[in-house]
């Protein structure tokens, strides 16, 4: 999905903030703010969003010479998933149907996103839970989702913020143990999870851990590892969540599972789904 | 008050507003938008957001050719604003306290603004109606401000968005007759009123209607013309409706009478009430 000029204030947005993460110095923020929005002004927008988004993320570190200015935020997100474990965990026990109590976790995980939001509360995250249980999930049958996880050899998840991860490793529980592989940034993107933040989330106890080589917030094939594209172009199932996800991979040329909710008004456009829809979607592939 | 660095994304998403406003074009669309984020990238920013406001509104309508990209916007609001005056007129008519009503009509008014909400609705004129009369209003006594207006020799009212100066009219209908003047924009500003729209909402019945000579989106003195300059600084009360007045005024060297709600974090910061406030403010003077 290509960005469109809409994207470029809330991408201003996400400069800011990402800004204000990276220094506390006034004149710095704003010379780096500055150096964003003459970028913006030249660049090549007929790429994905967050291909964009990866462009401002490098400045912000370049002249910031902070490397990961969301770690502590990261941290802190992942603790607070971590601390709903056990309520999660007390869902699934409960559940008549685990997979897809698994997979409105997961989803649940999906609303914790700086990207797209300026702030997430503590209580928020335990209505999310709430409201992820009993809205519908659009799009897709998750039974084919169910049957092709469930005799797939291989399956490559492709994981989105830090904090969400947690709430991923229950869904990735209800999997066949042993044939998931998960894929995380391959360097600080927002608030996305890196190797460092899969593992603080437990990722590593469900699933093999491996990075796609990029560090732009989305998964942009071009941009990833020889192996990680040879890791998408043969597993047998691949389950890429979040919106960023979506936006850089919706025109693959593979079949993927997308789970996310619509988060902005351009992807509710191109999906054909309000903001706010949970959605499973698959590429035509 | 000095624009700050968190005002770029939002003056980049009123850049965006008005282009789509100007042209239908994409390409174009993307160019204007390309060259107001070239201009912020190095624009002074030691001024007050509204006179970087107006700069943005400069390219805008110097790249489009369209010179009042709002003109429809305000009509509609003017028009929705005057469907409500029977309504406005019992409220007046059943009140104790006429004055406080029409200052309660005139902060409600101030409710529609695009430059800090993206569309109004005909229903949310309603609710905010309701709500004006019934929320708080802070800051200064509204008895001193009725005492100096009941006892001024000449009044300058400074209006602000189309629609709402005619809620600005049943405040004015409450001063004396005679000795109120209104000032709008001296030329097209985002939904600013300008003569002909304030004409359009009957405010010469009630006042003489002045225009201040400039084209921003506020009162940015020095680019007023000499004689709204003497006016301003000759009346015995000056009376400041809006957010965008207040930003550019809130430092002047006379007692000011704002009377605003408050609609982001940094007039929030920079006032000490929270967003979402209704003030009647003075300025030291």
């Amino acid at each position: 999905m290509i960005a469109r000029m809409e994207c470029l204030p809330c991408l201003v947005r996400q400069a800011k903030e990402a800004v204000c993460m990276s220094s506390g110095d006034p004149d710095l923020r704003l010379r780096i703010l500055r150096r964003c929005l003459a970028w913006m002004a030249e660049a090549d927008l007929d790429v994905s969003p967050p291909e964009i988004a990866a462009g401002i993320g490098r400045i912000v570190m370049e002249l910031s010479g902070r490397d990961d200015p969301y770690r502590e935020v990261k941290s802190l997100h992942t603790d607070m998933a971590l601390k709903l474990l056990p309520r999660m965990d007390r869902m699934l026990a409960k559940s008549a149907d685990p997979f897809l109590t698994g997979m409105r976790l997961a989803i649940a995980g999906n609303i914790i996103d700086l990207g797209a939001r300026s702030q997430v509360e503590d209580a928020d995250i335990g209505d999310t839970l709430r409201e992820a249980m009993e809205l519908p999930i659009l799009g897709e049958d998750p039974e084919d989702l169910r049957r092709e996880t469930g005799r797939a050899g291989s399956i490559l998840y492709l994981a989105d913020n830090a904090g969400e991860t947690v709430f991923d490793r229950k869904f990735i529980q209800q999997m066949p143990r042993g044939r998931v592989t998960v894929a995380v940034r391959g360097g600080p993107a927002i608030n996305d999870a890196t190797l460092d933040d899969a593992r603080a989330a437990g990722l590593h106890e469900v699933a093999e851990l491996v990075s796609n080589g990029s560090p732009a917030p989305a998964t942009v094939l071009a941009d990833c590892s020889p192996s990680f594209q040879r890791l998408f172009a043969e597993a047998d199932v691949v389950i890429s969540k979040g919106q960023g996800n979506f936006e850089s991979l919706s025109g693959v040329d593979r079949k993927v599972h997308f789970l996310f909710r619509v988060k902005c008004p351009l992807v509710a456009d191109h999906t054909g789904y309000p903001e706010g829809s949970l959605l499973l979607l698959h590429s035509r592939g």
